[in-house]
């Protein structure tokens, strides 16, 4: 064990767990420690400060752990400038390049710490020189011949939000985990909370809504919070926005009647006669305006200037002229809406959820909403801090945040 | 194919399938059918009748067609008496007994058609002669030797329910099967109604209810319709009532506090020992009286006269003193317990729902609600043609049931 | 009741429900039915005729009601060409366009029956005459102005294929719905005789697969099959192919090492550089080339003329050269596979599978495999016929295939 | 803040993460903590050292706090003897029992630590005085009055398996959680290894089997398995037992053919029918006497002398004799086989499971199959720190566990 380097890590840093997760995966990954330094937080409110040599049998797997390490906060002591290597053609990294976290993060440029903007997980690191020198991540997808791209584990720095050591906040409770057994109106009565704080705060809501909001009879309350100003970005997919507009247009939610829950025969003609008549109208924004569209979410969208994304997919039917059919294109859209956003509630997709989630910072307040447990669970997983998950029925969850929102104003 | 016997069907048998069914199940069985007569209903009051002779190879494959033809309702025209023999021992059955199905049943004795008592499925019909000659089904469990059961195809009548032809009623609206992708507001709705009108027409309701309505916060709800006379049984286990008289008197439920949403850490510690100051007490009722006990669904039962099974099982802590430990035991308090109902709400437990299923003819009204699609399926697999399933929240379900009877009161 | 029609159906149109079936939409949709002749099959050989006069309040509730015969196979009696409206516009259909189901159809233009190509549900139908006049199914997004679309339901004629009568054909045996309680070995044994049957009779197989083919191990077992000429045609995603190429580049799956299970911490970062590797390459089929991927499906799919359509999603990373990014064009290119396929394996996908069976005619054999059986479930209720579901693990059952297969060889 | 205690946590505190949860849990009670001295472990051999003062506002809160800490094995530096109250009836436990976790642990007793026998959560430590003082776990049934039960916190020492930190033996595994995507045939390899080690260091292995392992085909598999003297207990229900003898007899498993997987209707009557013979044969030992029953896994276990608990429950037909239909008296004699058993397989069942789970110490080795998963999250979430979990088909894990497990004999 000839290789080594010195890391350290601040903070609550025994309580948060990132100590033992420090040590976890520097045995997990085969190298070895040596505490030089332990000045333990002897009262809850202070802060521990550790300092330790990471060890490893060859510099490959030195550079592993280090890599890791990074990417829970533990940082190298003598911080070296961040190493930036072009890349060799569009579309491709050079070997080596680092892959982010969705944490803040720092990078080291000419002995400076720049935050890199636009944080994003699975993406390289870009560093702009010049005078007011620059860096943000970029999807492979977006990489272009020469772009400086930051490589290896030196000259950067990551800062995972702590997990808040108290309950109060009305992100806090969900810290032990998914259940379908937790009393629902208590959960809803918070998020409600957290809605009405953040556009106090003047913050954006984004709301990811699949098919199923409206075949479960949500639709209508869904269009209540838009028209009354609480959502101010929607992400879907051609489905949902053909859903709730042949909702207005006959009744129906591909093919069942919303009041007497009959199936009409018909339905699925319904279905693409709705797409075919906003095909003919120019746009859902067009069929608004002549009059053919007069209630539903995507009406109440173009009436109050919220903005869209619906995102297109193979199963899609049509599609809607402003269906945005390129899978690429369509992050792109779904980023910027990722970005500007302060909290996101995601309601029954897996598909458009895993979209916007893989483009969140962990600092975006996220509330999943599913019946089904698993796709709350793989939801949560992908490492948001302040997510909250709730296993429960979306024709209950949206009318009754609805009343409690609309109850309060 | 030299054996035969003829068999008549009549009513709406083509819209409701039995014809297809009876023909389909000839064919499966590997025998055959002539058609001797049919009269179609030519419109869609009118009934039909079918009368066709059944074939098969040998006479062993004759009686299972038979038998199965019987079980929906496909009778001989040539009826005999049924054929009896005295159960040769205390739990045991005569070799070709037969088995019931959930339907109205009747046999031939003596050249009258007797209604058979207490219809449940998988049980065996005993007769008992005398002047009045009655016949009723007895669970393997209950066989004395020397009781005349019911033996072969012969002299049994079946006459399942009919589905319900149109939609109108409140029970007609789940013909399509089970989805998570359904408006719940309105089915709640009319589950609400249908409750209301099983009161109005002097009905009894059972509640079966898993811990799973404690946990999600619906003990108040479910109280409450207790309280208000809405509920006139209750089937549950030890669990659920422990848990109920937990919140009572420690505010949580298996350690989550129902307000904070906190895990005090000594959780499972208050549900034990809630269990031992009941034993303490002498009970659940002697508890209430002590003023040990004062809210929630056990006190409103205790209050309102409202009476309870609660069915031990091998996963309970305890148990309380008034649970059944005994297997057959409380199965026979449960199995009286579906017969005077008319109408059974089966909240979130898979268990006890079977239990009570298992003996419940196909007339009764029953709501299965569970989360769990799996649940939800295999609940109403069992064969009540009158049984509505919907995956949703319990947590949501029990007080959007209770808001919406309460207030039509 | 002044409107009204007469129909006729014919077959076995007792025991394979289609009579039931007739008469239930009739009542469903407030007609009624008088029947004026009824030749019932009177053994099970033989065929049944009925024919029968539909009545409704209106036409419009007539037409609906004979729009939902169709579907099911009861035609009109006096057959009048199909009634014929150019396209207003690209993309738009005529006012009461006939919406395909995915059974075998015919429709009548100039007094002869012209079978209708490429079946495929959820379409139009455009004639285009000529001496030899062709009709054939257009999605929406292909209708171009001045197509003649079929409108209305006179003069179409739907033959939904009969359920076999006995269970001995390898796709008779699902007939019970889906279940996890079955022998599953049984089941895969035919599954496997199906394969092998299907390949005797120079059929083509399309396997369409999930990235969880590659995490649950069962990678090589596919690209053995694909390497003995079983697999003539993969649809798939992104993350199938790069899992499946990482595997081989790194040993890992988005990270997990299949050889000892444990996760490598970088795991991530090998899937964006597996993507930026290929792109390097300049694709799939260049970096085999180029010797940089030297096993697994894809590898096999390359070196053994397998075509491959991988379509792209809004929760790809990348994505690689070959994936086609836009909705429109994949589905496209996914729509010839469906066509050109004999039979179909579904291994634990729902979005690729959905897309796929959205194009299939009900006449293909489809085997669907996923361990949530709720993914089974909704694949098998679009309507083939001839579908088989197994609600089973995907990491033993394609070993489990292979293995069946190539003992057989 | 003036109620206080010393406590003193050694060994791997800080990478098994029990510093961790040490002060997350003093903070959620809403205590403090002032650390006196920590010496860490300065690379990854070496074990920590950590003694802190905990303060509460008053002596209930901190009589919390020290409790949990006691359960994770947070020790008082100054033992005083365990308080020792007599249980003032049968079945009622004093105010403040110390309720057990699953961990092993030692009372204090007239200054010496005494362990205690039996461990299992959710029970009252009883004290045993006299020359060679015991103590052992009492669940609340079996308490006597005048039993002296461990009361409060102090005397009592907790010491919890950490979790391996090398990922090289058999049940280092599954860390990670539970997941249906991962190599199946990997993963059933190492249970073999494991069960195959559990024999040869002549450990005792339990299965807990249920209904489907019959239904899914498994039968002749685990048959094989007690055969060969790889199975040593059975834990299972009436329904496993009668399915098992059923198809035995009939080929049958509730209805189904095994071999053909069709369903002669008389299914049911065969359960019943099965039953009905071995209560008049007298039980199944007699059965296979008598010649009735020539095969399965009840079968087996009765030809090699592995003993067998039938647990009853209120959804059972029958029950055969053997079934013991008291809960209590079922709970302990599935006690008995869990404190026996080295190593235990739970199959398809989470009542019998979880029966079993609650009466295991947490050092026991437990592989947990199900296809279900939530059944195996909330079966691995009762606390064995040796549990494996396994999402998938029982159908073909048992085949491939049996066939690995005996090639390598």
């Amino acid at each position: 064990m000839t290789h080594s380097r010195t890391v350290e890590l601040e903070g609550h840093i025994i309580d948060s767990g990132m100590l033992q997760q420090a040590m976890g995966l520097v045995m997990d990954l085969e190298g070895n420690f040596d505490i030089e330094q332990f000045d333990v937080g002897t009262h809850k409110e202070a802060e521990s400060y550790c300092r330790m040599d990471v060890m490893a049998d060859d510099e490959a797997t030195l550079q592993e752990i280090l890599h890791e390490l990074h990417q829970i906060g533990a940082n190298l002591t003598d911080p070296v400038d961040a190493e930036l290597v072009a890349a060799p053609a569009d579309q491709v990294v050079p070997t080596g390049f680092y892959s982010t976290t969705n944490h803040p993060t720092q990078v080291r440029y000419e002995g400076q710490w720049v935050d890199v903007e636009n944080m994003e997980m699975d993406c390289a690191i870009v560093v702009e020189d010049g005078d007011s020198p620059r860096a943000y991540t970029k999807v492979l997808n977006a990489i272009e011949e020469g772009d400086l791209v930051v490589t290896d584990e030196a000259g950067i720095r990551v800062d995972p939000p702590e997990r808040p050591r108290d309950n109060s906040g009305p992100f806090g409770f969900m810290q032990g985990g998914v259940s379908s057994e937790r009393p629902s109106e208590s959960l809803i009565r918070q998020v409600a909370d957290a809605l009405e704080q953040t556009k106090e705060d003047g913050g954006n809501v984004l709301v990811v809504a699949g098919p199923a909001v409206i075949h479960a009879g949500a639709g209508d309350d869904l269009a209540r919070l838009v028209r009354e100003g609480y959502i101010d970005m929607l992400s879907a997919g051609n489905g949902f926005a053909t859903h709730d507009i042949e909702r207005g247009l006959y009744g129906t939610s591909l093919g069942m009647d919303m009041e007497t829950m009959e199936h009409p025969r018909k339905g699925h003609k319904h279905h693409i006669y709705t797409i075919s008549e906003v095909i003919r109208a120019g746009g859902i924004s067009e069929a608004v305006d002549e009059g053919l569209i007069k209630s539903g979410v995507m009406y109440e969208c173009i009436q109050n200037d919220v903005s869209y994304v619906l995102a297109g997919s193979i199963r899609d039917d049509g599609p809607l002229p402003e269906t945005i059919t390129d899978a690429v294109e369509a992050q792109n859209a779904i980023r910027e809406q990722a970005h500007e956003a302060d909290m996101v509630l995601m309601l029954s997709t897996l598909l458009h959820s895993v979209a916007v989630g893989n483009c969140l910072p962990s600092t975006t307040k996220v509330v999943c909403v599913d019946i089904n447990p698993a796709t709350v669970t793989q939801l949560l997983d992908r490492g948001s801090s302040q997510a909250i998950g709730m296993v429960t029925d979306i024709g209950t969850f949206v009318p009754s945040l609805a009343d409690k929102v609309l109850d309060d104003a």
